[in-house]
């Protein structure tokens, strides 16, 4: 079973790929929910996530306050992660970023979709938010707990949701899973850019998706998200956990 | 000649070279038949391509079964493997990968031809199968022996194939062979995306596709497939074997 | 406060961060105006910045001329430089590159806007001088005081202006603001060219651009451009110095 | 003045940085007439170009016939080079490469035309060769003086020519000369790839192009070539030759 350090391992470790796997630059940022109290969550101070240590992760409320007395500088958004941790039960770990492929979907009618299995964590079909619709003209960041609702309801159910002129965030049941979709919809996003060039595309079908996601739901460890952990991990440079270490 | 001992060698720098030159990131998987029983092959336990070590191969018997008592996670989708040796007694080793740049092909109208001189041991055209030919909904991975068999009948004689939605495989008479043709149908594919954006593309006529198929057949070591080992060893950071050493 | 010193150790670490995010190749340049003479400004010797060391930096007149009786060879193109610092004072910070996805922008109808709130630095839409229109074939380098100033007209008071076959050049109130500026020039174009494949784009409104804007304007240390200046250092391999300590 | 000794160094660097910069991969060549008998030339033993030293630079007559009874394995398409310097005689350094980029414009209508001033030495526009047309079915390589012959004929006095489903052949004064006319050979493919998809493209006029021409041929030490050739050596791990060493 887990511990807490196994926790702050894996995120150090999860900010480290997010970074080395170009979902994340200068900008962007994981969370994971308290195990201990789930109206918590740990989230590290404003920090490009190649850079995160240990000692720079965060607790905070669901409505964004920092804990502990804590008064280091937060992310502005972290209304994202807050959000979502509050609409979704089911919901351990958020992460938002503006990896690159992903962006021309916010911007433009093409729906971004699964056209591979290695993809289908994403989704039958990725939503989009829009801060115009509800709030005008903003600087487009998730700076309160009004714009993190809004969000969190066109994200709806599923795992993923992109936002206009911005960016995505992305949601798992652990940090392999979410990490997993964060730069499988990076990857999916790219293939969809590449493809569209050559002709319409057959995307996978709802039964497809549907198949894929019990399956790795159901897996054990050393399957699926654990298999790309460790890769990834020896990408990034830094040690894996054991399979299952992060709860 | 060659010895076990430096097959086992071979099979870990293709695995690194795999890895290195963008055909596998966590995924994919290549065997070799095992020169000294045609009805078995080797291959790496469920690992990253990128982390193979010599003490991860395992033998298997055709039917995907482990032989030598093994009880270590096999790959699920070494039906693949199987259905081609069983099929071809010329395929001596076989990859599967999801490169990124061939799987457009697999979800679009576009046929994967050659392009260039470099990349004729694709074959003149590339079939593509689909899991729900014959399958219905799937996970759309080739997860028994009847749906490896049905891959093996769309491949036919030919050197590679695509899997809609999901990757594509490649054989060889050799190591170096497939290894080869895995890393030039992915440079193909993107050399093909791009030429389609410019205007129709005149592929390689099916004279000269049989022309340099056929020379590479001849050719001595150091020449062709010994060329780029020597290259794609250094820059994955293993050591070559010898000219040939890989039978 | 900052001191001279620290401005040294700045202009190395950008002219390193330029090369490493891709901006600069062997060619491109940053200047900045000297803080106790805002009539002269410092820029490297002609190297390429990847190379260009403490030692390298020379001081200008507004005119080109160098300063301190120093004979080393400038760039030719530092009269773009000169004109900005003369026509703009609000201008501290000058960088021009070829970076390779803004050129398309420099030779097709298509016009460059940001697509993305990271971007909006690079203002509502970015202008393109053609050294034909005024000076008829050229060798398109702005090399003399009358090409910089009909330069400076048409970058007007904006952030950014592209030219035709060429490249682009940015400004900045600080060495952080015009690398983030250049930096994210580059990425919206990137993107602007992946999204124009996929449909039309809905870009930032005006008053997105302006609010976002005003933001970083208003930012304190250790946000928005600070952030990203800590990661690109580290990427660069360089030390950065303290925030804010360029001036 | 330069020393053969100088040329060697320059020759194993030019092999490092054609490696470094993506001209060559696996394949590819350079050689350089030899300045003491201009009815001969240097060249490499078949290897790939990262891996050249010193030791494995070849001399061969304009036949294609190694000098000084040299049996080690030379590349079969040594005629290409042969075939310049009998037809040339400004011609002193030859580079073949399958440079990714610019295969498009080999198999496509569009023509590779400079649209931007760091690349006008490829010339105005970039004459393609096919195989085709003057020996019907081949395996595409030129692997004899007639080819050779044919292919000289359509580089013309040109710096640079494409061949279909293969490649693309520069031509230099100067070993430094030809390696920059080759990287920005590749860089204006993938510029020009990625306006096309923008609209209609300004290329540059033949006015520019005479006029950037001039004024490289007229360039000092330091200037021009020298500036990319210490950048590039930097990263391809290689210490420069002096300034002007290469002769």
């Amino acid at each position: 079973m887990s511990t807490f350090k196994d926790l702050l391992s894996d995120m150090v470790a999860a900010n480290r790929i997010l970074a080395s796997q170009g979902v994340c630059d200068a900008f962007g940022h994981i969370s994971v929910r308290n195990p201990d109290n789930p109206n918590a969550y740990l989230l590290s101070c404003a920090r490009a996530p190649q850079l995160v240590e240990r000692e720079d992760i965060m607790e905070f409320a669901l409505d964004g306050t920092p804990m502990h007395g804590d008064t280091r500088k937060p992310f502005l958004e972290r209304f994202i992660h807050g959000a979502l941790y509050a609409e979704r039960a089911d919901v351990h770990c958020v992460i938002h970023s503006h990896s690159r492929s992903v962006i021309p979907f916010t911007v433009t009618p093409a729906q971004l979709r699964p056209v591979v299995h290695s993809c289908a964590t994403i989704g039958h079909a990725v939503p989009v938010w829009d801060a115009q619709t509800s709030f005008g003209d903003t600087n487009l960041l998730i700076a309160n707990e009004a714009m993190g609702r809004d969000f969190a309801s066109v994200m709806g159910e599923g795992n993923s949701a992109l936002m206009r002129g911005h960016g995505s965030t992305v949601v798992g049941a652990s940090i392999r899973e979410a990490v997993y979709t964060a730069v499988y919809l990076e990857v999916n996003a790219s293939l969809q850019i590449a493809a569209s060039g050559l002709g319409p595309i057959t995307f996978l079908t709802e039964g497809e998706v549907e198949i894929i996601q019990s399956r790795l739901a159901d897996a054990k460890p050393g399957e699926g998200y654990d298999r790309a952990w460790e890769y990834w991990c020896r990408q990034a440079g830094v040690e894996p956990c054991q399979p299952g270490g992060e709860g």
